[in-house]
């Protein structure tokens, strides 16, 4: 590709700002616009420090543009999930057998600021902030902008417009309404809602719980999870209905029901937030979507990338990280021989769009597996026999959430294909008595028996879902 | 209900007719807006005659209204695929080993005006052509009008608006585009589109080839169709991809290559088609998308209703027969003790949006069973093997086809799981060995028992389905 071209990047949150440093570093002439001020220079979280899960697949990102050393210093290891039950009850659940394979919390303002560092550090990348997209002309490679300083619109070309500009896309919207081509679309919200509370640091500075988990009170319906950060606090994040339920946002409106719903159901909880009452009513509760859309692209001008292609919810810990990856993807077909934008762009979206689709439909899953499942007997179990696998047969064996956590170089397609069918032979053969129950996790010959009984039973369930559908597509 | 408020209708295609013909019959106020002319009164089909498949579903709702006798005279019966190979030889695929289970070719215009008819005659219906709706106000209860006589704008009110204005619905658009509530909703487009061609009656005005069948050209990655009409014509339509293949929408832009192409895939059917040419570039091209959206219905003032709340690919042939199913279903519910219309349209939506998801999906999925399976070995001897178990079992055994089209009391959501199911279990046990072949179909001691081994892996399948989705939900 010419590296005299400019490249337009809408938007300088966590994709675009990888994205400029990346074709930064290759030598491509980068402009970046960002809707909001600067977030090295003005707090835009107001007051709140929001957090992000970052593993595998961010890790090889940060590595391709060569700051992984000190992204580091930014994480807090995550080694499993603390469940807490209405009791009280505290249980790890940790995240893999293997003691190298953990997730991490990080600031997203300490991340993103790092990235524009870096990428405002080369000389052929600009970045302008307080510019919003209004909408793209992908037809004559053209984006509108207002800038808020001075209230002017211009607009501006580039040979290629990329847009990373997040869930609700300018770029996304020029495409649904221009009506110029077949744009495949979909905006899908769950029932339930969020919100964002926290846990402030002790009086010395430290941390009131377990600084190295993820925190869930999974109560079936609605879930509280927290994260922690640096300076010693945690962010929280209350999952629940808008309608429906004894308790649900709706009707969480006066400082009488949110205190009796947090200490009927969050009760250990509510004593390290005594400042529940002000985050409750003074954040926003906000929707939980996922978008996908088809076609990423329109002829060689113009591209969406991380959120802007493909929003997902957030229970999987991915979003950052599938946003990341695409970054990866994009950059390894850099290397390859096209000699047009428009091919370029066509094999992204052929390589890639199966995975996004994937990892949409995960966090899913998961949403429902922390409300729920990870109080259940057959689920820790499960549980249990993978994570003697993985600590005993660390080459033989990867539960699902490793597979999509901790394989960086296996796509979340596959990977969600192997861990469904791993997770149903095992779910079955705990049901039909096919693995004797109680687990005899010990003992290493029965351990690696029913290793081999999971893996054949995985393989038939693969090979009978590849028979049937082949006849259906 | 209170009879004396009045319901509005935004259109008055097949679904709103209905519709308003029953609500009428209930003895409510219906009042109709149809944005084109009677198409009692213009000819609006631009001289092709559109058929459509007609089965037990749409029966259901005819016989709900007392009109089936007057539907059934307008019905041609097919019993099956005609599959027509490259040589152009034929083979007659019946659609079920049941003798009374066919489906029939109707014309969309006549059994529109028989439904229109019938709604008129009714002191408490109106209806109104030439009248567009242009939005929704859906908080104050409110349509807005353009009159294309007069070309006035207007907004009429009423208790309760209902939207069977299709894909396109304005309805729909308004709660899109309104942002007052979060509105879930997808739009899919194949990668192929559609175009409608004919084979005009012989000169003795007859059908110039067999009458009671679907035909079926299938060629992997394109197919032609033909469905009979009383006046001895067939509607003719090519599924074809935009931009894919040697041949397609994009690239047959002359008669050389419009010819080359039939004359080297469809033969036999371009011997029967003079006519080609003329229709080929006079027909419009069409997309061919799924639409699905959540909630159906604001508060208890407005609800979308058929195509207008999902949208599905014909392939099925179930389109028709799902919006009339809708009002059935929806019919049911005015004889229960529902209060107010939020809590009527609410279960309405609980009860219903998993058959039209389910019905939406099976139509892809025919699509491709339709282009390329139905000319595939091992598939044509499952559909031999449930054939012989319909025919001599016909109580115990129904085909996934016959589940969806043939059995009006079974949702179309548990006619998929158990088809699916029924399907993987005979791909599989037939991939397997489990089933011996050849099949020894004449021989019913062999058929009972191989029959009682589909039902078994089928039990199978579901309960192992079951226990993995539970976990994963």
């Amino acid at each position: 590709m010419n590296k005299n071209q400019t490249i337009q990047i809408i938007g300088a949150g966590l994709c675009g700002s990888l994205l400029a440093l990346r074709l930064g570093q290759r030598g491509f002439k980068v402009e970046v616009f960002e809707k909001r001020p600067d977030l090295r220079k003005v707090d835009i979280s107001a007051g709140r420090s929001i957090n992000l899960a970052f593993s595998n697949r961010g890790i090889k990102a940060m590595n391709m543009v060569g700051i992984q050393h000190k992204v580091e210093p930014l994480c807090i290891p995550m080694h499993g999930r603390m469940l807490h039950d209405i009791e009280g009850n505290t249980l790890l659940s940790p995240y893999s057998g293997k003691e190298n394979e953990y997730i991490n919390s990080i600031s997203r303002t300490d991340l993103n600021a790092l990235l524009l560092n870096e990428a405002e550090a080369l000389n052929n990348v600009t970045i302008h902030f307080n510019h919003k997209c209004t909408s793209v002309d992908f037809e004559n490679n053209r984006s509108h902008f207002y800038k808020y300083e001075d209230k002017a619109e211009f607009s501006k070309p580039a040979e290629v417009i990329i847009g990373t500009d997040g869930a609700g896309s300018a770029l996304r919207k020029s495409y649904y309404l221009g009506k110029k081509f077949l744009f495949s679309f979909s905006q899908d919200y769950l029932t339930h809602g969020y919100k964002e509370l926290s846990i402030l640091p002790a009086e010395n500075g430290g941390f009131k719980t377990f600084k190295n988990a993820l925190h869930i009170w999974g109560r079936d319906s609605f879930m509280l999870i927290a994260l922690p950060n640096l300076d010693g606090s945690f962010t929280v994040t209350l999952f629940l209905s808008y309608e429906d339920g004894e308790y649900n946002f709706n009707n969480l409106t006066t400082p009488e029901r949110v205190t009796a719903f947090f200490s009927t159901y969050f009760k250990d909880a509510l004593e390290l937030m005594p400042n529940l009452l002000d985050d409750f009513f003074k954040n926003p509760t906000s929707p939980l979507g996922t978008v996908k859309c088809s076609p990423w692209h329109y002829k060689g001008n113009t591209l969406l990338l991380g959120d802007a292609a493909h929003a997902i919810v957030p229970f999987y810990g991915q979003g950052m990280n599938a946003s990341f990856e695409d970054v990866t993807e994009f950059d390894k077909l850099l290397d390859e021989n096209f000699t047009d934008w428009e091919s370029l762009f066509k094999a992204f979206e052929t390589g890639r769009k199966k995975d996004t689709d994937a990892i949409a439909d995960l966090a899913i899953d998961n949403f429902h597996e922390m409300k729920g499942h990870v109080n259940n007997a057959i689920f820790r179990e499960k549980r249990n026999l993978e994570m003697a696998f993985e600590k005993n047969f660390p080459k033989s064996y990867a539960s699902k959430y490793a597979l999509v956590t901790f394989n960086e170089n296996i796509g979340y397609r596959e990977a969600m294909l192997r861990g469904r069918a791993q997770d149903k032979a095992i779910l079955n053969m705990l049901a039909d008595g096919d693995i004797e129950t109680p687990l005899k996790l010990d003992n290493k010959t029965w351990l690696e028996h029913t290793l081999k009984q999971v893996q054949a039973e995985t393989e038939h369930i693969l090979e009978e879902d590849r028979i049937a559908k082949n006849m259906q597509h």
